[in-house]
This record gives structure tokens, C-alpha cells and sequence, in this order.
């Protein structure tokens, strides 16, 4: 197997993650876990989306909260989701100096999402960009419903290659393709890839898996078979699937922590430090956590016994 | 990506599965859903163990569940686990084709188990196969820790080989190799392959994996990448770890259907049918599944919604 050496975690769990948690948190909390995050080692964190307010009430407090943690971009980028020029402004006047742009594969998903079609979403998301780059900042594009819809099932991954080219067009650098449903399979993950990277560099790409049926570690690897080297988890796997009731969220950031000790890849996040953030957040939201590999840590730490850990 | 265009699943919910759950479940009940698992199209089903009645409550009415389900043995391969000559003589009366044999590849595992160096658990196990097999019955192997001892941590691929040759040698048909406490990885699974294949033909090889760690389906896509073509796995990921607490069990079988069904990969079994079980089962020990796709699937069904399931 020839694996990439290192992989870079794009920590979703403050954003992505407790977007879809129904607890509100405060501020403060959110601010202390992005803390705790960055103390974990993670280069890159996504903590806030400027979207409106009463469309999703736990990112209504971005304002607030972004100027809490900003002094952290001296060690790791801050990524800020933003859907249109009102949000990119009142990020840019808070510091903001990566943004995320997202539209999806699926026409469907982005009808019944943000009432706009694949094509309308990119006449709002271009200038968007085109004034992010003009000041300076980073773009990250997301492309939802990449490994399937929850209206339509199946998605053409020439659609995703589409996609993902004009975002890459435009001036992201970066490419994050979103299992928005966790029906991504490693056979679908190897047919998207073989196909996108013809058109777009490896490096450019990244992966974001929901854990919806259990498949996510499965399609990282096989996203690691080829070279894919960054990928988008959530801490203790926050967050769950508003298009699958009861069911789980995004990867847990823990799982792919311990596949990157299994298989001897650096991510540079300290497992330890990571467990202790995941678990003070679960906490707050009184919920166990779905990582089945949290879950045997956090077993083996309460009972003061040591949890064997692979090394290649 | 070359994998099998088949493959037969093992399922060891009613033995290694009940095994390791606490409330114990009536004679009749255990038959009742070794006929539905029965009834979803599996081709091998571990029904039972004849081992001490005092070692394993569970499996103590083992000689009155076999008459119960024996007539099964028509469409599937009903296999009981036998650790000594005793429980064969056992089997053999009530009119057992099939068993299983275990030891291990790592010598605190089997002291600690079977009160036994894995040397001396072979001289426990020769005659045993030697009788069965002049019975005419079919022998199976366990290989157990085979990628990882829970009080040995490392387990060398080298000592797995020399243990599953040697059952080979004695005449099984075919080596299940266990990984007891889920601490194997797509790259640990990798290198013993790598080592064993040399040895042993693919077609008797196939991989016991427990989700302790949430790893089951990684390492069950590289030993397809390998070409195994025979997975143990749970109903409903029934059973725990008797090795650390509060543990997920065997890999469920729905999470192996679900794979199989993505890949376009044949395994027989009726998913639809397979959750009735699993349910079924699970109800009456009042536990949830440990499947992530199980649970997603019965979310569906319980809102009489559809479930995407991918097509290759």
C-alpha cells in the first residue's frame, strides 16, 4: 500500500458539527472547545458559518463569537462558511481570513437546500470569491451530495467533476467533496476520484465523509489509496444527518486519528488532548458519541487502563 | 478494483454473538432465530458450542437447541464450536456435520483462555479434528488474536500463519482468522495476508473481524481487495467484548450486506429479511444495534421512507 505520509484534518465539529446539534450552546462554551481544538495540534478549524440568523440558531452567534478565538489563527487557519456577499462583508470586517464556499452536485439538493439550482448557486457564490480573493483571504469550496442525494440517490460523479472544476476555476484552493448523506461507498469514492483527478490536481482535493451508515473510514481509506491527503472530520463525531433521522453525523475526528496511527500517517493532532475537547462538548449536549473507537478510549481511561494502540 | 464476485458470509450471531450478551434467551427463542437467519438465505450459521455448561451459560443448552434447528441443515451448514473430545462425542450424537475448532496466535491469550500454551491447545485439538474428520464431518479453524492480543498488544503475522498452517495441516477446511479485540487495521490485515497467502490458498482463508474500534469494514474491504471470499459476522452486531467493556461486538452482518450491496458484490442473504431478525433478536435483550447502517435502515422502515441503497 502506498499511503501519503501525512494528512492534514479539517476539524468540522464547531461548524458542521453543532450546526446539527438541536442543544444551543453558548458562546463561551463554543469558544472554549475551538480552544481546545487548536490545542490538539489541528492546523485548520472551521468554527462559524455567517449564515442568517434564523435560518440555523446555532450559528447565529458568528459575530460574537469569531473575535473570541481569532488570536488562534497565529497556529491554525480559521475557516468561516459563507453563503453570500452579506456574509462574506460582515466576515471580512471581523478578520476572517479563510472563507467556505458550498453548493452541491445534485440540482434537488440544492433546490430544496438553499432554493437554487446548481447553476444559480454559482451566479451567488462568484462574486462571493471573486471579492474573498480580491482581499486577501482563502477559499475552500465545498461540493454537497457528492457520494449521493437524499432526493434524487444516485449522483454522476461527471456531475461532481463539473462542479468541482468551476469551483477550482474560480480560485478555491481547495476542493471538499461532501458525502452530505453517507452513501458513499469505497467503490463510489474510486469511481469520483478516478474521474476528478484527471481534471484536478490530488492535493487540491479534499474528503468529507458523514458516518451516516458506518462506511466512513472505508472510503477514507480508500481516499487515501489515492493520495488524497486532507479530509473533513468532527470531533467525537458531533452533529447528525437532518435527512436521516437519529442518525450520525460527520466522521469522527478520533476515527480517523487512530486509521492515521494504525497505518503510521502524521496528522499532528494529539489524540489524547482531542478525547478530552470531544468529551467536554458531549457533555455539554448529554449525548454519547458515535465513534465506536472513542468509545473503547473512553471506556479504558475511566477504568485507568491502558488502550493498546497499533503502531506499523 | 478487482474483488470477489461472491461471497459467503458466516453468521455467528446465535453463537459468538449471545455468547457474550448478559441476559440469557430461551431454547425455543435461539431457534426461532437461527430459522429466521435461516430463512434470509445464509449458507453457514454457527448455531452453538458444546463446551461446559459452567463456563458459558449461554451456550448451555446446546444439546437441546441442536434438535430443534437441525433440520435447517438442508439449505445451510449448521456449525457448532467444540473445544474437546467430550463436546465431539457430544455433537456427533446428535447428529452435527460441521464444527469449529479454535486456539489462538498468541500464548497469554490461550493460557488465559483455554488455560493453555497454543502448543498445548494443539494436542487438545488433534484428535478432536482427527475423530471429526473420520465422522465425515467438515472442520473449521479459529485463529484467534490474530491481529492483536488484548494482553499482548503486537501480534506477529508470523506466529497467525504458523498457527493456521498447522490447522490446515490437520485437515480444516478452512482458517477463520480472529481479530478478538478489533485492534487490527486495513495495513495489519495488509501484512498478514501478505504473509499467509504464501501458504494458504485464498479460498480457505476468512476473516473474523470484531468493530471494537470501529475498523470492521476497512479491514473487511482490504481482505476483499485480497480476494477472501468468507466473512464472519453478527445479526445485528449482537455480542460485546468480553475485553473491553461496553464494547461493540462482531462485525454486524447488515454493515457486511450493506458493503456487499454497494460493491455489487453476491452474498445471498435477504437484507430485509436479515433486520427482521436482527430485530427480533435484539428486542428481546433490549439493546439497540451497534450497526450504524442497521440503524439508519430501521429509521427508514419505522417511517416507511425508502432507503437509497447504491447500485454499482
Amino acid at each position: 500500500m502506498s499511503l501519503p505520509k501525512k494528512i492534514r484534518i479539517v476539524e468540522v465539529g464547531p461548524r458542521d458539527g453543532l450546526q446539527n446539534e438541536k442543544k444551543v450552546i453558548s458562546t463561551e462554551l463554543k469558544a472554549q472547545f475551538i480552544r481546545d481544538l487548536s490545542d490538539t495540534g489541528h492546523q485548520t478549524i472551521e468554527v462559524t458559518s455567517f449564515v442568517r440568523p434564523d435560518r440555523i440558531p446555532q450559528m447565529s452567534d458568528a459575530k460574537e463569537l469569531f473575535p473570541l478565538v481569532r488570536d488562534l489563527d497565529k497556529s491554525a487557519d480559521l475557516v468561516c462558511l459563507v453563503p453570500n456577499l452579506k456574509g462574506l462583508e460582515l466576515a471580512a470586517s471581523l478578520g476572517v481570513k479563510e472563507i467556505a464556499v458550498f453548493t452541491a452536485s445534485s440540482d434537488t439538493f440544492n433546490q430544496r437546500n438553499i432554493n437554487a439550482t446548481i447553476s444559480q448557486s454559482f451566479e451567488r457564490i462568484e462574486p462571493v470569491i471573486k471579492e474573498a480573493l480580491n482581499q486577501g483571504m482563502k477559499v475552500r469550496g465545498y461540493v454537497s451530495t457528492a457520494f449521493g442525494c437524499p432526493y434524487e440517490g444516485y449522483v454522476n460523479p461527471e456531475k461532481v467533476r463539473e462542479v468541482a472544476k468551476r469551483l477550482e476555476g474560480l480560485g478555491c484552493y481547495e476542493l471538499s467533496l461532501g458525502d452530505t448523506v453517507g452513501t458513499g461507498s469505497p467503490l463510489s469514492v474510486s469511481r469520483a476520484l478516478d474521474l476528478i483527478l484527471k481534471d484536478i490536481d490530488v492535493s487540491k482535493i479534499a474528503l468529507h465523509f458523514h458516518d451516516t451508515r458506518g462506511m466512513a473510514l472505508a472510503n477514507i481509506m480508500k481516499g487515501l489509496e489515492y493520495g488524497v491527503s486532507v479530509f473533513d472530520a468532527s470531533a467525537g463525531g458531533l452533529g447528525g444527518c437532518p435527512y436521516a433521522k437519529g442518525a450520525t453525523g460527520n466522521v469522527a475526528t478520533e476515527d480517523l486519528v487512530y486509521l492515521c496511527q494504525c497505518l503510521g500517517i502524521d496528522c499532528g493532532v494529539d489524540l489524547d488532548k482531542l478525547t478530552h475537547a470531544s468529551r467536554r462538548m458531549l457533555s455539554e449536549l448529554g449525548k454519547p458519541t458515535t465513534s465506536k473507537f472513542l468509545q473503547a478510549y473512553s471506556n479504558a481511561k475511566d477504568a485507568n487502563e491502558s488502550l493498546y494502540l497499533p503502531t506499523p
